[in-house]
């Protein structure tokens, strides 16, 4: 293997993190707060540990899927680790497994919280708390891609590896210039949300960390009762918004180019959208009873149905306290998540209508048994090795959802709470039902179960092989080899 | 379509269970119950649309994949429908709807039950609706395939469908053999069982019902506390009995020819008993403290393991007052079910082991990305083919699973009753938790509710297609069209 271009990829990341944590500095000294010196010192060992990886340049650019997996799971476990540095130093969460926890669930984009208390975290730790939203909703390593000029070798195999969704669509040939594309929308869209909650009279503190957590589809919201306190035309605005970063960004892209033929094309988009308001309309008839009018119930629906399919995670209604078929289908949609392409996690729409296109398809080879109609989608035959994968992809997240739900079963919190805690966690989502419904959180769990969400937040995130690679043995066999070798070489 | 076959076909299962009904009879001779009049009724009706529908015989022998499904679907609704009559006309079910639950569970070898008080139940009763698991255990196309000669055709479809398990292994060349020689292994294991109960001083009435029950798979108790008040002894012969029944039945011939080399070879097997022994070992740590010795808990954790593995369902323990971790191990074997081509249902060992294969070897292509091993199961490469369908079979199953627990949820019994019934009805296995724990009953579900686990436990029994194929457009058009074409003959 690779080494040395997994160890310059680390180091490239831990300088762009270093970068990044200036941004909570600005903060801190525009609310005269103390946590400044926190920041500055995880500043110096980032960066000088990033600075040391990236001295030496890679001895070669070979660069397969297996090092852009290694290189991109192990980005995302040290991102994690010195990102949450800051929250122990400052000691607004002192016990390292839950500073961890809380910035894995931010970076993974899930929103689940350890917090019992979120309004007494400091100014400068709640924006970076919200903040690893943003950075890890479109993928740092896309990021990376977007500004450093990874010499030669198949880079697409970080981008294959980081992105959501069963194949990674490039939308220009290059792909530096397909991940400035898209992180040109993604700041776009986040800033048009700040303004318009901005306009709605939200305080400006507010409307930027809350737009951070929408665009990664995070959900750490910075009030004890998330969103439920700001007034409805927010809460609106958020619903739309969460939605539409729950849209595969190429359709974003078709919007600028004008090719509303492509944009009309998009199947994955159009089921999507079914599955949006086919939800608010069922939930809708339940819970009607709950509030004064149907426009309340509309907007606790609408909210609640947009931030559970993008897996964001905001809240403004107690849904642990709705019917059963309301509960269901917040429990279902967590597993169908969000459009491949987008930040959003869970299963993705576009591998669950492959799936069944599958089951149709396999009917139909009942009735005409001699049939060679292949499955297509956005109106093209899909290859035999994507829909493979997809079906996959589908019973290795099954198999890794029943071992944690085991795992977390031995708390003793019931079928409930463990089951919806690793859907939350496992799909980014956040909050789940009973024990994890939406005004609860994650405090009360032992450590090793808020490892195993961290396992599964980080799976969900990185849609799973790249982490899971990690535990074949040929991996390891490879790094001893290669240590080995270094040792053999500098003697 | 050959409608004509599939009309001969159903003639043929009436007959059968026209013949079958005179069993219960005999029953009703000894106990001197009237229930015999009941049972007479039945049996006119029944063999009298039998000999009408198979008065003529089919035009042809062309005898598709799509055919035999319909025809197995047809078969068992048929065959369930009239075998819900006797309840009725007894009056010991006065409701129709609750009399055809107890039959299809009887039939797919569920062991679900309507029933408040079993014991109020006449003899009679009580020996048919055992009966039917001993029937639908086997398969009674199956049944049929062994005794009644279906000149020419592909027989195999119809054995197909009705057989549990990824492929059909034909033991012998020739399929009736293959069924003469299932149902007599079948046969000589009831027998077995039946002995060595009566030898541990079980009446004979209580022996040959259970025995019926066990071989089955089914699970129908004729007490009100299932199998709890029989001796230690007792529950041990019907662990041992379940388990082997959940055995692929082509072991027990691999034994017969003397083959152990076959029989050691049969990984699904070996794998069966893994999990069995393992969920033992996990289970019997989590709930030794609840029985006063060791033995007492082994023994209530063997048969719990034993029973719902094999989806047999009966019980000596209220496995709902266990702990979480317990509770979680007995729903995931649920799912994983018995070995394919036994009696048992679930998902089957085989398909599990195939897909957690296909998972190896996806994270084997990450690191070879060039290699092309296949897929090995019992040391031969599996073709390709066997690996989508089994996918497929995965993701059908999942999808009609989720749809069910939806229509359950409205009923409001909390999601780990919908979620459990659903599973322990298409699962084949009887009781789930809470609600419907091992100590409750379904009596208490709308007819709607009853109608949805109809139809899971024939899905579930028939392995999901032959059943969904009746939904699919072009069966209804393609029987139209056969039914005006037989009107413009008979003009």
């Amino acid at each position: 293997m690779n080494t040395s271009i997994v160890r310059y990829i680390l180091g490239q990341v831990l300088k762009v993190e270093s970068i990044l944590l200036f941004l909570p500095c600005i903060v801190s000294l525009c609310y005269g707060e103390n946590d400044i010196f926190a920041y500055l010192i995880v500043i110096g060992i980032t960066g000088f540990i990033g600075v040391i990886g990236t001295i030496k340049k890679p001895e070669s650019n070979v660069f397969y899927l297996k090092e852009g997996c290694i290189a991109t799971a192990l980005s995302w476990i040290v991102m994690s680790i010195f990102g949450a540095l800051p929250f122990v130093i400052t000691k607004d969460i002192p016990s390292f497994t839950d500073a961890l926890f809380e910035t894995i669930s931010g970076f993974t984009t899930t929103g689940s919280s350890i917090l019992t208390d979120i309004e007494a975290l400091s100014y400068t730790n709640l924006f970076w708390r919200s903040f690893t939203h943003w950075v890890g909703g479109m993928g740092v390593l896309v990021f990376i891609l977007a500004i450093i000029p990874l010499s030669g070798g198949s880079s697409i195999n970080l981008m294959r590896a980081e992105s959501p969704g069963p194949s990674v669509g490039k939308i220009v040939p290059k792909l530096k210039e397909t991940a400035r594309i898209l992180y040109m929308i993604y700041f776009g869209m986040t800033i048009a949300e700040m303004l318009l909650l901005l306009i709605g009279g939200m305080p400006v503190f507010d409307s930027i960390t809350l737009s951070l957590g929408t665009a990664g589809t995070g959900g750490f919201g910075i009030r004890g009762d998330s969103i439920a306190s700001y007034s409805a035309y927010c809460q609106w605005i958020i619903t739309i918004f969460m939605i539409l970063f729950g849209v595969n960004f190429n359709a974003y892209y078709f919007i600028l180019l004008k090719d509303f033929r492509g944009l009309f094309n998009m199947e994955e988009v159009k089921y999507y959208f079914l599955i949006i308001f086919s939800s608010i309309a069922m939930i809708l008839i339940d819970v009607s009873h709950f509030y004064k009018n149907i426009f309340t119930a509309l907007r606790h629906t609408a909210f609640t149905v947009g931030s559970i399919i993008t897996t964001t995670g905001y809240a403004t209604a107690d849904f642990n306290q709705w019917g059963d078929s309301s509960k269901f289908i917040i429990v279902a949609i967590m597993f169908v998540g969000a459009c491949a392409g987008s930040t959003g996690g869970g299963i993705k729409v576009s591998r669950i209508v492959l799936l069944c296109k599958g089951i149709r398809k396999e009917l139909n080879s009942y009735i005409h048994p001699k049939s060679v109609k292949k499955i297509k989608f956005d109106g093209k035959p899909v290859e035999h090795e994507v829909f493979r994968a997809t079906n996959v992809y589908f019973m290795t997240f099954m198999i890794l959802f029943t071992i944690s739900v085991f795992l977390i079963s031995f708390e003793g919190y019931g079928g409930t709470t463990s089951f919806t805690a690793v859907a939350a966690t496992m799909n980014n989502i956040g909050p789940g039902l009973a024990h994890v419904g939406p005004t609860e959180n994650f405090s009360f769990f032992s450590d090793f179960s808020k490892y195993v969400f961290m396992f599964d937040m980080l799976a969900g995130r990185l849609e799973l092989f790249p982490l899971l690679i990690m535990f074949h043995p040929a991996i390891w066999k490879d790094l001893m080899a290669s240590k080995v070798k270094s040792k053999k070489v500098s003697r």
